[in-house]
């Protein structure tokens, strides 16, 4: 919890995504991975190739320094991590911002339902591969009560850009994850669960910057986690 | 009215979608451009290159020949229409399969929404461009009783891959139409509609259609209005 209310609330109005730039070549295969799994890789924008801003969302700042971090991808590699990719940039990268947790995180709080925040791992659920991108679905997990579950399913049905609904609830064995206290990535040092709890997933974005990985492009850059890249679109603009 | 209600019945059920089969090279572009401008050009899926089925909505069609008729757009103008446009295929061409006012059509009937269809417009509303793709956005209106436009919006709303909710009501002058009485493209010799009756507008994918055949590719295959493209996929299937 911050010190200042204020900016705290100003800022959860504001929609967050996750970035992904990869080479021209490359961009119609995740255009077409995203639109073919829409609930992991809910897109908020694309950009023009080249291009450092996102006119939309985004239109006053600049993709390649305007982010905490970023990592640098080469082949398939990490290189490094940076506060600024532009030595990187080239003008055949094409930016993908693609709907964050946040977001719905934020449209969870705003509607009262009380959850404890898990973490993301890899499901055993392929999604739909498009050209050289294929993949398993990463989901991230929140635990909260039955009923909240089926009201956070309607809440977040919402905003399509941003996960959507949940794609699974209950039993993470469902989709193959074998042990919930080992996420690939935590995302927050929390209590446990209140007894009766039930773990709700929803697609994450880690899907696309995987299957791009995977498909070892010759440069990608990406942003280093938990920080993700704030808009100047409200949450609620992202709202069906 | 059919002889048959019991299969109008069940191809109804059934969304249709309208066809666009564009090069590779202009495949990303288009893609953009749909992503861009999502109430005209809603997706309902869209092929790997080459592939001649839709395989999530139309796994045993044959995109060349299972519609009723084809145009073949050569340089953006129209060489000549077709029922097979088998002979001109080419393995770089990638189908948009974009939704079809018919979805919206059947949703308002199953909605006991009276409507008077009107026709299919070019207004002048500029979509967002997208690399070689720009234009501006086609609308398809239907007459309705005011208090049935806000129901009308509410019901479309649930399918945002078939055009969604309407872009316009009331005062066509508000998105650039002069003359009601004069459509690009009639969609039906309908009876006029009712006293006190408002036109409600939707986006159309003629749109898309329209901004790729202005950048003049080398070769697009289209479908020859007002014959459309019938899917596997229940309609109930597409909402949201």
């Amino acid at each position: 919890m911050g010190s200042d209310p204020v900016s705290r609330t100003d800022a959860a109005r504001f929609a967050q995504v996750n970035l992904l730039a990869v080479p021209r070549d490359l961009a119609f295969d995740l255009l077409l991975f995203c639109q073919r799994n829409p609930r992991p890789c809910g897109l908020t924008e694309v950009s023009d190739p080249g291009a450092t801003t996102l006119s939309w969302c985004a239109p006053t700042a600049d993709v390649r320094r305007d982010a905490h971090r970023y990592r640098i991808w080469r082949d398939g590699e990490l290189e490094q991590t940076t506060d600024d990719a532009t030595p990187w940039w080239r003008e055949d990268l094409v930016t993908f911002a693609i709907g964050c947790s946040f977001t719905l995180a934020t449209a969870l709080e705003r509607a009262g339902i009380a959850f404890v925040t898990g973490g993301v791992y890899r499901s055993d659920v392929a999604c739909a591969p498009a050209g050289r991108l294929a993949g398993p679905q990463w989901v991230s997990m929140r635990w909260m009560a039955p009923a909240d579950a089926l009201r956070a399913t309607r809440v977040t049905a919402r905003f399509p850009s941003a996960h959507g609904a949940p794609v699974h609830v209950g039993d993470p064995a469902g989709v193959g994850i074998e042990d919930l206290a080992a996420p690939t990535y935590a995302l927050a040092t929390t209590p446990p669960p209140p007894d009766g709890s039930v773990p709700v997933f929803w697609g994450c974005s880690v899907t696309a910057e995987e299957a791009a990985r995977a498909a070892r492009p010759e440069l990608m850059i990406s942003l280093d986690p938990p920080h993700m890249f704030g808009t100047d679109r409200l949450i609620e603009e992202l709202a069906s």
